[in-house]
């Protein structure tokens, strides 16, 4: 199989954008792997909103510079991939290990077209899984200002050229400053199927309510905390013989596969981000 | 196999409870076929707080007294039911008939161990079903003052005997005069996954903040609006393909199967409420 | 919002063809709402094979006699239909109701752009069901040769104009000589999660195993009993305390809502059926 | 909270053994926990079969003689547990590292009440993440003849003290003689939901078998290859955009969690086989 190339594109609906795409990719004698087009409505003025697109074609020389071209020319807000290359992650823990190692071992295993280039962590606790796979540990610790902090951590990701940072259970609250910095690039996993059991202990607050489900959401990092596009969620069933202890093991589950399913699903170029309040997944 | 009895029994825990029950079973050689007992800390106190008792066993003369007797004279809060008397429900319903008739016809198919003696509707739109089926139909409109409406309603349930209201979309709020004659015997199928989305027009809430699950919630009615004890609740995957419309037609089957399934716990006497905040629920 | 068409198609790989369809669209001035192209390796060559297309787009004058005869002269197979016209059903039912109600309830609620047309059965169990909803109904007993029961179902359908033949629970093994008459047009129910527990009593098969999931699979009938493409499956979880006879129940409710999903993907024509042993459902 | 004992009681169902027991236990003034009684009907002959109980209750000084003498008197099967002894696991792999991964990070984030006390492996690649958690690595290759491997297992495990031994994706086929020392004491992961697609290469049989879940079992090894008491399953929904590889990967990650739950079942005391052939699991 030849390379591939992913583009993400989206402008105001409009006849033609499809078509002129295939036309410029078919002219170059390239195939389409999957194309998905999807138009949102404006419910509020129930006329055709949006356009979402994403195809996977065959790399063909000048066909990059070729559709860069035209995509800007028609004013096509757009990012082209190559399939080929790896996404560059940093992950960010603290002490807890469980969504660190599910990301962690998955991109060892291969099953991810990422890179793992940095940790970073305010303990050293998890130290020894990132040395044990040769990847370079950072522990920032909070015995100094916050930005000093974060433009220490900044410098880390810069340093090693980070595409994606995932907050794999790092527990601390990144400012507007450092969030401005890599928009829709930082992915976090909330604790409860969001937006049920915001804020702090979701597992007692699921156990005092009796709920029969609970859950966990993977979301981009916005300035507002908890309430940044959802990218994945899941829930798993419990009954009254769980303690809040087992929902917390429990919850841990369900936080690592959902994480991991966000992080896939970024690096595989499959997401894109709607007016900065939600996501479209192509999966 | 013979005729059985239930018992669903909760006390403050102490040793001998299940010994003592047990025995007195043993004792009139009668078979338990299910026995559950759970017991439920207090975290608070860090030590046992509550006992939970769900027993059946086989019919045999004289045993129901002399249970009946002990457990009273052991400060034991219980109810005792014989597993072929079917319980006598109220179908409460508006307009929308899908939960009215996923109940309905469960029960009609001899799935529960239930009878629905009567139909109460503020419209007619679903009278034919219940005739169809020679249910007595009962239109009560909204055309009067409330405690009027209510007086009528109860009057119905009274001379059909109710045990349970299944208020199956009934879309009206009861007063806490009304549910204080039915105290945790009025179920409830609320249009979201609990605590989210409280309120009106949970699908269009759910699209808006982009989730990828919507779910409903099935519970007690108390003079707490959707605040009463959680029995069953269950989720669906969707993604940004799915209109609002889309969501209120796939939100209507898991209320459908949810309700259901909160009213099969009941008449199967699976279910104790704890605090009258929350369910055990021996499934 | 204006009426659409949806197109499904397909052909082998080759470029340039989604260009070629969409351009067609954009010469007349239509959008697309929808369009999703998939391409599938044949593992066996390491090469591209097939490519599967579906598009929904605003109807739009001429452009329907346009796009038949590019798509006729390009040897694209294809089916196209107007959005706005509902599929007419045939519901085959023997004696149990569930998967005939499931189906029914959905088409009477507006949930799916199908009308039931009318309702065979060898049985008069289901008649006031489809007569308390004016449906025609066709009592058509097993006491005559098959071949003569046939052709008299065979002239419903015909009398009805019938596009789609769903059996909901008919419990009739079709012959070759029916089958051939509706290819990709009869939906079967199957109660088990296929491969598994094929043929007889899969409820009993499963308690015997002790499986811990069952399930329901939906599929098109092909003379292949038990083997035509599989559209729908879910399955749900049971444990130890689960009865054949609970089994039984379980299982009927997961063949209706499988039954129903796999009914409705048909009826909003996102299916395509690969080479006669798969499908591709675009949902 | 005090420490506590868990029984597993199984006998041919009679009146009075649960009396017996909680009465046993209230005499010594222990406080029961949970208890979970089940009796399985024998369908055949229409006649209680067979009685399965699992309690756990406070430890008290002499209770567990006293329990144990009672217990084989009545010649009621059963073994005894101390909640605070951990299970001494013996975990077996090969080259895949996602299911001993998982099994191990559970173990040792002190989610399960388990010890892994060496590992065994026919490969050296997964021998680094033993060493790194200082757990015994054992290098067994197949390069001698099977009994001797065997045997050289076995007494690795001798050595250990082994409770258990998890088959975390071994790929290589236990004997009958190996087998019969861990009877009930060996737990596999199986690459699909059993039934299904039973041997070699399960993803590529549901590629072309287009079905719309796949699933992992893990089962108790007997001497029936694939056959033996089913503990945990589950399944994930796919559809035709996976290719054999993403089902593969996508195979992985519910092998992981399936097992891990199996395994965390075992360890919980939670399982009591039922003659052979599938399994009781209090959850």
């Amino acid at each position: 199989m030849k390379n591939t190339y992913i583009l993400l594109a989206r402008c105001k609906d409009k006849v033609g954008v499809t078509s002129l795409i295939t036309t410029l990719i078919a002219k170059h004698n390239a195939n389409i792997l999957h194309l998905d087009h999807f138009t949102e409505y404006d419910n509020s003025q129930d006329e055709n909103g949006k356009l979402f697109l994403r195809l996977e074609f065959e790399e063909v020389a000048e066909l990059k510079t070729s559709l860069e071209f035209t995509l800007n020319q028609n004013n096509i807000q757009f990012e082209l991939f190559d399939s080929n290359v790896k996404t560059k992650v940093a992950l960010f823990v603290s002490k807890e290990d469980h969504a660190f190692n599910e990301v962690l071992l998955r991109v060892q295993r291969g099953e991810l077209p990422a890179e793992i280039v940095c940790v970073v962590s305010n303990h050293e606790t998890n130290k020894h899984f990132a040395e044990s796979l040769s990847i370079p540990f950072y522990f920032v610790p909070n015995n100094k200002d916050k930005h000093e902090v974060e433009t220490d951590t900044l410098n880390i990701c810069s340093k090693h050229e980070v595409d994606l940072i995932v907050l794999a259970k790092y527990m601390q609250i990144l400012t507007d400053y450092f969030v401005s910095h890599y928009p829709n690039q930082i992915i976090n996993i909330h604790h409860s199927f969001l937006p049920s059991f915001i804020g702090a202990n979701p597992y007692k607050q699921a156990w005092e309510r009796g709920v029969k489900l609970v859950g966990a959401t993977s979301h981009y990092v916005t300035s507002d905390l908890d309430e940044g596009p959802i990218i994945e969620q899941d829930v798993t069933r419990i009954n009254h013989r769980y303690s809040v202890q087992d929902l917390r093991k429990i919850g841990r589950h369900i936080e690592s596969t959902v994480l991991a399913q966000a992080v896939e699903y970024h690096v595989q170029h499959k997401i894109i981000v709607n007016d900065g309040n939600k996501t479209i997944v192509f999966n």
